[in-house]
């Protein structure tokens, strides 16, 4: 893409054209070489929204807390994006629909963007998509960029990673007992929200949670992730209340990160994360391609499934022929 | 290591030796290199075992069927061997405890090997550490091998793609309703199982999950996901003969594979996914480490957190410097 170009692009980017946005997440979520190009050009105009990260089991609430969330922020008058990462499976249809409801309640409101992104199969492309959306939104001016994942899988641990601050959401009853909150999550949390806190189980989950919290040795800095604790939504202006609680306590976050001199850390983490990502696509994608194209790669496999020869053989053989180390 | 030594650990691993067999998995955990020899050398004898899969979410009793599983394949006569992958996190001591208390119901009987696999924070190195244990329960004779994962990600959707048969179990009122059914995990199961199938909403479950799977229609090969319903475990004779028709239907979906010619295909999706590892572990991981031992990486970091450059140009700059193409 020409330079003169490029410049149209981010300047349509920094004037919110919904549309050039929409259509910009969308080539990233299909990998189109251009999309890359916007990313590089815009990214040294990056870094001035704040990321929240929210993660839990499916059906935790995630998407109720995120809608409310907005209201709250927008009380404020801060800007918000969203971005949805919507693993559920396409035949079902979930992500579109949640994305719809969603969109209703802050429809006409030029002050919130909301996109949903979706794995499309893609080994690992997800998390670079979220990513560079990250930078796309930053760009576009939003002040507070929500990142919304379903499950807690390495993969949601990776996109987790470009939050400034992290939201685990429970509920209790639903499995997710202390015993079951997997490996990273629990580490990686700012911020633990128990949902739906007036059902049964809540206050041995909250008991429970603070038992391992006390358990834990490194505080990162010396914050205690608080525990905040929301109530059912059948009372939509207390849970209203309950939500601004919320989010005064990720401001109180930022703000820990701010005073502790840890927002740069928070940003090394991040960077690290996008360049492993980046070199995963630049040097193992072509390299896939290339045996793809000659059929190098189904002989392989033919012969791994054959158990003639072992995929660690054929991996150094690759190794040497395409590595100049 | 020589091919003495070689020899000598793979006729060990033949002969059943369990204090062996154990040390090579942690190996293969900790990635030593030694290990990765034996794999090599032993793979070609590889083959034998039929793998099955067993995924879903934390606390749908997994644990538990697996250990019916194992009674119900023992009174066949048939060795099993287990592998659990167990991503709790390490300070809540989830993967131990539930080990021991399989161990103990099968203690003394060696036809019977249980194992659990933990994430130590590996970016991805878990679904390899998978593959080769089951080639080692593989030549050390296991007629069954059942691979438990927790959750629906997408590192346990590679984890599953080492089965030849995979079985998703979901429960009433956990938040898995078919909606939130992730990406990927309906299309890779071969059977799914109704655990709890007596507690409220198992009905509407199993109803959802039949409109969801008439609405597929690719069903490989012609085979349409049976769905398995199981009840309290408050009756554990009753559970025992219901495990016995779900042991019938892998069963059955052994034969389906062999009959339709499946079975080879099964092998090449497994043979895929262990190409696409190894080449991710010869490839990716000595160019991460000559970065991050000269310094190169960490000041790669530093200007991708203080937005100077974008983390793709860094990626092409590696390319350039490490591949041939």
């Amino acid at each position: 893409m020409e330079q003169e170009r490029l410049e149209q692009v981010f300047e349509r980017i920094k004037n919110g054209d919904v549309r050039l946005v929409s259509r910009l997440i969308r080539n990233l979520e299909d990998k189109v070489p251009e999309a890359k190009e916007v990313i590089k050009y815009i990214y040294p105009y990056t870094g001035n929204a704040k990321v929240v990260g929210i993660t839990g089991a499916p059906g935790a609430g995630k998407s109720t807390i995120t809608d409310f969330l907005i209201s709250s922020f927008r009380a404020q008058d801060k800007t918000v994006g969203v971005l949805a990462v919507d693993p559920t499976s396409p035949f079902t249809g979930g992500a579109l629909l949640g994305d719809r409801v969603r969109m209703q309640n802050h429809a006409g409101d030029s002050g919130v963007f909301i996109r949903s992104l979706a794995t499309r199969g893609a080994l690992g492309g997800l998390s670079a998509a979220v990513e560079d959306a990250i930078h796309v939104l930053d760009v576009m001016g939003k002040d507070i960029i929500i990142v919304e994942t379903v499950g807690t899988g390495q993969s949601e641990v990776d996109i987790m990673n470009n939050a400034h601050t992290i939201l685990v959401v429970l509920t209790p009853g639903m499995g997710d007992d202390v015993q079951t909150i997997k490996a990273g999550i629990m580490e990686i949390a700012d911020i633990f929200v128990i949902n739906k806190g007036d059902q049964p189980g809540a206050r041995k989950l909250y008991m429970d949670l603070m038992r391992a919290l006390d358990m834990m040795q490194d505080l990162p800095g010396g914050w205690k992730p608080p525990i905040v604790k929301l109530e059912s939504i059948a009372k939509p202006a207390e849970y209203a209340n309950q939500v601004d609680s919320l989010k005064e306590k990720i401001e109180e976050h930022f703000r820990f990160l701010k005073d502790q001199k840890m927002w740069e850390l928070r940003e090394m983490r991040k960077a690290r994360v996008q360049l492993i990502n980046a070199i995963e696509s630049q040097v193992l994608s072509p390299i896939l391609e290339l045996l793809q194209k000659d059929g190098e790669f189904d002989n392989m496999v033919q012969k791994i499934a054959e158990k003639e020869i072992s995929p660690h053989e054929f991996a150094e053989q690759i190794r040497g022929k395409y590595l100049k180390i």
